[in-house]
């Protein structure tokens, strides 16, 4: 089963970024590449019932197994970065942090109207990102095709900014 | 000729991330997964005669193939990051930017010593953070094997900051 071996990969660190909270580490994963290449083959199967044209794989850990993802799927990879990053024309998209704002950018010839996307990250927390990456694609005039995690921190609620598509979100291991 | 196809792929972009610059965006070979695929195929073949164990990639965009390559390879890959980034106990290496100073980091446990590594990232420029990176490796005492890179500006003379290694040091399109 991917969602016991990743569970059992991941390493939980405690108070990280700040007292109280406990990070799940992906890097162990990284390290073992029998199980990256297994973790884009549940993606693959899981993801067989969305239609999409382009992945956005969202800064930096999501360009991780974005690509890959995007690679083995023969699709467009389109990075989701932080603003002053993209060196092309952009456009941007603000979202609240708990302290402050964040603001994310994509390249304006990123796609062509009526694209289909999904929307790839390693992780689902608060889904504040996720959640902008999202404005951000219909800015443009794409369409929300799903999204991909490895790892839904469910408690945390995130699914809920982005309940139209509960559907279309494909989580490997769910916490 | 892989080399051509980059250089036709990339995007100058003017004046970023300050006038006078030309920057080189990879963002449209991102949207060619038969020429991302070649990359790593020309990477594979190009390192086939270095030895190595595990490949070190530079956070953003050498998340991007640094990952798909290590997968290709089947060895571990480990992330070199931003300062404050890395959750568990890290290792870290400054170095000197034009104005001010940045901060990379490294997990302590990335690698047991005597581990031969690559580093790779998508392009070579001044040098400054491959440098860094090869500092906080052999402080952990890893050897350096080599690098990769998509694209090395030569004429900002990089390559002289890791002259030790010029003999292992891949660049697929020279520029």
């Amino acid at each position: 089963m991917i969602e016991q071996q990743i569970k059992e990969t991941v390493r939980d660190v405690m108070d990280f970024p700040k007292p109280g909270i406990v990070f799940k580490d992906i890097t162990p994963i990284l390290k073992n590449q029998e199980l990256c290449t297994q973790i884009i083959d549940a993606f693959v199967e899981r993801l067989s019932g969305l239609a999409f044209d382009a992945i956005a794989g969202i800064e930096s850990r999501g360009f991780l197994f974005g690509l890959m993802l995007a690679n083995r799927l023969n699709k467009p990879f389109i990075p989701i970065r932080k603003a002053g990053k993209l060196p092309y024309k952009t456009v941007k998209q603000s979202y609240n942090l708990e302290y402050g704002s964040a603001t994310i950018e994509m390249h304006e010839d990123a796609f062509e109207p009526g694209t289909k996307i999904l929307i790839h990250d390693d992780l689902l927390a608060t889904g504040g990102t996720v959640e902008a990456t999202s404005l951000l694609i219909q800015k443009m005039k794409g369409e929300i095709a799903g999204f991909s995690f490895i790892i839904s921190l469910d408690f945390l609620k995130g699914k809920d900014l982005i309940k139209p598509y509960a559907d279309k979100v494909v989580a490997l291991a769910e916490y």
